[in-house]
């Protein structure tokens, strides 16, 4: 019995005279001058190898029959092929349908709009839009553990059910074994000591607080895990389940987390344009014009780096009117994050210490009273695609931070404990990885680089 | 300034005669003859490296008041070292406390039970245990990822929040935004159209399903993710959150099916012994003295393979009385388990072919009527490991299986397309990645090698 044969192997490597065994699903089929000539893919690659079935196949009549989206095994001879743009083609000597298809598919060989495949999201899978999308997501995802590993970063499973209520990215999915329609209640409200975990948990928004919790045990350490935001907004970029990954450095100060980004931002284009080409090309060809180009001058730039006061004046003497208003204080909308990065700059800018009030508790002070340790990383098409910061590491200036927040330091009296024993300067930042693919495919709308998007009303899968 | 050497890197492949940096937490102090040790440990390794402090370093007064668990860094020449058991120390020449600790830190010198540290889980990283056990923890899981890279197997992450109740493998926690104290209702029951999804959603139990859509499309996939159980089960095998793999493979059967879980298996116990070492040999010493033999013997096996039907002829032979019954057509315990891989076959083995009453409806039935063909893998010392099984590929009797169970096919019917148009035969397994780190560090509770577990009444951090 031959062994299989990936299409991908086949393609690439294979050699015009042997004889392969290769298994996938007929893409299309057409037929010409007698001879059927079928484009099998297998999922390993973009391409499809054609198969080329001639009428002295015994099983030829059967053959002719099948439909689009069929599941064939064929054993044949790899040859050269006169067609163009395919080297190689094979020529069946055998040809089992494993599962057939009937017209009713919907997969048929016309174009369908996106917004009607994700309604069949299961079947979507099997076009080449979205399977170029998911190989590279695939990809990008492994390379984003090698990339850690050879850092030395420890990868910490940070829990996905959290009591903590204080991390203020949006509102909360409640987590519950309570029988809803009767609920336990007392005075009015929910008794969630008698719930699973003997008290009010959701979803979290991030692994960030758990992580420095082991970053102060590992020095380096990174989180890859799904994160949630209970937002009713329908936009092309919002998501209620995305994947994060948040690494988190001891001993580092807000410099060493730029480094560490744009390190880590510049690896993951390099390696989209160096090992998954035939798709990228796909989307620079099918989805986006400019994406490769675009993608190269990120992965070849030095990143600039601008206090945010300097871009509020850069914004101030901008020769453009903008919708939303430039000051000192207010944070930065896409169209300033873009005119920053596309027209001030022209490349990737770290954006840096921005106004406290407009961040989150845990950022640390900078010595100006009014400014914290926090950075944005702005790239062209997009804007905003890093954001991280400095933490603050001095336990009194934390609790000050946490009671003029509205934050309860008893509540994350664990989180202080960090700051209380061998405390160090330390950094980190979050990458959201859905905004990560859709910048490196061009994709635009997120529920289309997510294998089965959740989204308000929307959970099916 | 001299760049930070990880203590791991300095006491591998550092020279003595070299002035490096390092930076960490002081583990162990002590005070001998008027020069101080110190242990410092930054997590990149299991051990620390000696800082000796001689009384002529400028700030030698600040650095003998300083506790257990400060944060330093320490600039030093690297030495031979006259101790044993360590090959090198460092010579302080200069020595910065970065965050100090007081008495009070919980984790000095002396022994905690394990059980005391699960309540300072934010704190317990800095022991040697937990430090290795999430050094390996981590290592694995990169290696999980590598393994599947290599083997052209898509990584997809299935989603986390389903509408999907019917997996049957325990009870959902339900997700809502609805207000508990006043859900809306209609004739007494939740009126879930109106919660965030517009319908009833819970935590995945497992990403099979989703999985073997995706297979269908590329091949080979595998998800590695977390998965939930609101089961109120307080045993030291049971967490209500942990995470899987998942691997699938389209054209694949059975036999297909356990040559890989034995090769990953394998792979993963031998990647332990020969990239975890140091950390391997602390648990082989402090915490399960035959844990190495026991790991290097898997690593070397040829996996056995046995009928299920075999297995209970054998089980009913066996010289001993089991506290469950032994009788064709009941689940085997974990007795019973153990027995077969320990004394029946003495090495890890595959039961296959169950009966399909105990089994669930996705698993392909055999040609005798009675069984499915599903295989549970077995190790000494655990029992079952791994649960796998060639899944249903034919509509009709998928179908009829589903009735059969109690599951509504209209329910499923994006599963059931898949067997509709291209369908495959298709096989896949899941192991629970918690049982394998059990399995590796001989950690005998999952509360032990999760960061921050969640039980019953437990969402602490």
């Amino acid at each position: 019995m031959t062994a299989r044969t990936k299409v991908k192997q086949a393609l690439e490597t294979g050699k015009a005279g042997s004889t392969i065994l290769v298994k996938g699903w007929a893409r299309t089929i057409r037929n010409s001058k007698g001879v059927t000539f079928i484009s099998l893919n297998d999922g390993s690659c973009l391409s499809g190898i054609q198969v080329v079935v001639e009428p002295d196949l015994g099983n030829f009549e059967e053959i002719t029959g099948i439909g689009t989206g069929s599941a064939l095994a064929v054993t044949g001879l790899l040859q050269e092929s006169p067609a163009a743009g395919q080297a190689l083609e094979l020529k069946a000597q055998q040809l089992e349908v494993v599962g057939g298809a009937d017209q009713e598919y919907p997969m048929q060989k016309k174009r369908h709009t996106f917004e009607y495949l994700r309604t069949i999201a299961h079947l979507r899978v099997r076009s080449n839009t979205f399977g170029a999308v998911f190989r590279v997501r695939s990809a990008l995802a492994q390379e984003v553990h090698r990339f850690f590993a050879e850092r030395g970063f420890l990868y910490v499973h940070t829990p996905i059910i959290t009591a903590n209520d204080c991390e203020g990215a949006g509102e909360l999915f409640r987590v519950t074994t309570l029988d809803l329609a009767q609920p336990p209640l007392v005075e009015g409200a929910i008794d969630f000591s008698r719930d699973f975990f003997a008290t009010a948990t959701g979803l979290t928004v991030s692994g960030q607080l758990e992580g420095e919790l082991f970053a102060q045990a590992f020095s380096d350490i990174y989180t890859f895990g799904p994160t949630f935001r209970a937002e009713n907004s329908n936009t092309a970029r919002h998501a209620a389940e995305f994947w994060m990954i948040e690494p988190e450095m001891a001993f580092a100060d807000l410099a060493d987390d730029a480094d560490l980004a744009e390190a880590f931002f510049k690896r993951l284009c390099r390696f989209a344009l160096d090992n998954c080409g035939e798709d990228m090309n796909f989307f620079n060809t099918q989805i986006d014009k400019g994406l490769i180009q675009r993608i190269e001058a990120v992965a070849q730039a030095s990143f600039a780096r601008m206090d945010y006061g300097e871009a509020i004046e850069r914004l101030k003497k901008a020769p453009v009117s903008f919708q939303f208003p430039v000051e000192w204080g207010l944070d930065l909308q896409s169209e300033h994050e873009r005119y920053l990065t596309e027209q001030v700059v022209g490349g990737p800018v770290f954006i840096l210490n921005y106004p406290k009030d407009i961040k989150a508790f845990y950022m640390r002070q900078n010595d100006d009273g009014r400014t914290v340790a926090a950075m944005d990383l702005l790239v062209p098409k997009v804007g905003e695609i890093i954001g991280g910061s400095q933490r603050e590491e001095r336990l009194e200036l934390l609790e000050q931070r946490m009671l003029e927040t509205g934050i309860a330091p008893e509540s994350l009296s664990w989180y202080l404990d960090t700051r209380r024993w061998g405390s160090t300067p330390h950094a980190g930042f979050g990458l959201g990885f859905e905004r990560l693919i859709m910048y490196l495919t061009g994709m635009e709308n997120i529920r289309d680089v997510i294998p089965f998007p959740r989204t308000p009303r929307h959970a099916e899968f």
